[in-house]
């Protein structure tokens, strides 16, 4: 290669773009390309939404503290949760798993039993498991596929200026759950013979280990008529999200500090890290919560959803992703992935 | 762990087996499920059929010997593959990428140039491209998505006795080119500036390097309306493509070897490297074509088809899997996979 250009350069998201961008369109029943939570086919009845996630031991999670019966549960919800934010109906699952040979039947079949908790609990079929071996450590491609009828397909594209922000649960939570189980790690490296244990372990190992796609208030909205007009859930953390509906919906955003959910245990093992509870909302990332837009006519419905809060709201200035301090004091968000 | 079982000791399709046992349905537009090439999902209108592979670097591909262009094309053929062994038609790609930092965004970009010769090729859109930070490697996940109309959907499962085993193209090839270019890295391995150089390079290194998914028969056959009554595509080897459609049809078969098609420059390099041919169409692997039953009625359609052989018939003897030497002596077809 003559030219040598480090992807940490331009930023994941930086890269995607530049990958993306030779691709020219062959099929008229793609309803969704690139660039949206999960791809969207319509095949002549309800449109058919996939999405695929590929996790990485070592990036992604550390079998030190994960066990694997919450892992298999995890990486279900990881992948639903894209079709979520399509405002899908999930239906089916695809795996694929590699495998080192530091795995037995046994540990396969335990992860398996966390998917199959959650096919249970989501209601979905497993339809496919390819395995196969990986020279290190555990690799799982996981796709998920579910559908929705074209009106009430939600594409990240769609926010008006005014139109509400809204998101569901709370944010900052899965990265304490991670910092307390990083904290245990060292325990784990002392006394390699300790297993996680989970019985007594608080909200945000919880929220780490065992996150829940929000089909609850898909559902919920569904019922009350409501159709957001853009969404995306939050695996890069609030910020992030919010940057990428206004990139996509050609917007700009305010949000107001004050709104933001934060549980109390999030709050406070914060502070005991010394970290702001405020950037492990904006940054944390992995909280598979809902962000999405709704207008205001709409909102006046959503609001009643007990666990939705209006966070602040579209506007037509596209420069504009600002958070409004307590303080009254404005500032810019900023998410890591958008580049130097 | 209290037990440990090894992998090893019960093979890929037993560990899947196992796995898949404890699942049960949800969804009654679930049309396949487990144990098949790829998952189907009626949604109304056409079939939509999604199919996930898994490939990872040391275990799949050598990059020491495989340009990333081509490993580009070659990732989209594997995953279509699994579709056209359904009957169905490509739409659209996802593809997962997990990079170490010893990847530029220009080797990257290499890898897509060839992802998107392949869809431009096949007609089809990549509308998905997750890009992660792999520790060791590169990883890739790629989901191909298609459809189908029910009547025209073809499984593994639909072999009766008496009828024909057809195959397209040849087998053997993929094995022998990874063998020449295995052979070729040693000289890589004395002198690391040597480029992988495929200008002058045979038939069976392009089999390894460079296969093609079989739309081609896949549309002759639409247009002679034949639909085969089983198909699989060739990944793992002749052999064990055959003994999966018999056990999902509940048949026997009887194949000969007088009739397995083998390229001439398969056979002599076969001989080259001391390794039987016969051996190497069965059990070789990688070639991508496919296998399938078709009625006799039928068969009389499909023999007009110029790259399509008949190599035998399904029988109504359960253990019956064996291949009819040249010297009339019956030979039990086995293949790796399928455990101890």
């Amino acid at each position: 290669m003559e030219n040598r250009t480090e992807i940490g350069s331009i930023g994941e998201f930086g890269l995607i773009d530049r990958l993306a961008e030779p691709f020219k369109s062959h099929q008229g029943w793609t309803s969704v390309g690139i660039g949206d939570d999960a791809a969207v086919l319509n095949s002549g009845g309800k449109l058919t939404v996939t999405t695929t996630e590929l996790l990485i031991e070592g990036v992604h999670f550390d079998l030190s503290y994960t066990p694997l019966l919450h892992l298999g549960y995890k990486i279900v919800s990881v992948a639903l949760s894209d079709l979520a934010a399509m405002n899908a109906i999930p239906a089916q699952l695809v795996l694929g798993i590699g495998l080192s040979n530091r795995f037995s039947v046994e540990a396969v079949e335990e992860l398996y039993r966390g998917v199959k908790n959650a096919c249970e609990e989501y209601k979905i079929d497993l339809v496919g498991g390819d395995t196969t071996a990986s020279p290190q450590g555990l690799i799982i491609s996981v796709s998920a596929i579910g559908v929705v009828d074209a009106p009430q397909l939600v594409k990240r594209s769609g926010a008006k200026p005014n139109d509400v922000i809204c998101v569901t649960g709370d944010f900052g939570g899965a990265l304490l759950g991670l910092q307390s189980l990083e904290r245990e790690k060292q325990v784990f490296l002392a006394n390699p013979e300790m297993q996680p244990e989970l019985d007594n372990k608080s909200y945000v190992v919880l929220r780490q280990l065992k996150p829940v796609a929000r089909f609850d208030i898909i559902h919920e909205m569904r019922d009350l008529g409501v159709t957001p007009t853009s969404m995306i859930d939050s695996s890069d953390g609030l910020a992030a999200e919010i940057i990428h509906l206004c990139n996509a919906s050609g917007t700009g955003a305010r949000i107001f500090e004050k709104n933001i959910p934060i549980d109390d245990e999030t709050y406070l093992s914060a502070t005991e890290f010394n970290l702001s509870p405020l950037t492990a909302a904006l940054n944390g990332g992995e909280d598979y919560e809902l962000v999405f837009t709704v207008s205001q006519a709409d909102y006046e419905k959503v609001e009643k959803i007990s666990d939705v809060t209006a966070i602040g709201y579209m506007t037509d200035k596209q420069d504009e992703r600002v958070i409004v301090m307590k303080s009254d004091q404005l500032v810019n968000l900023t998410a890591p992935g958008f580049g130097a």
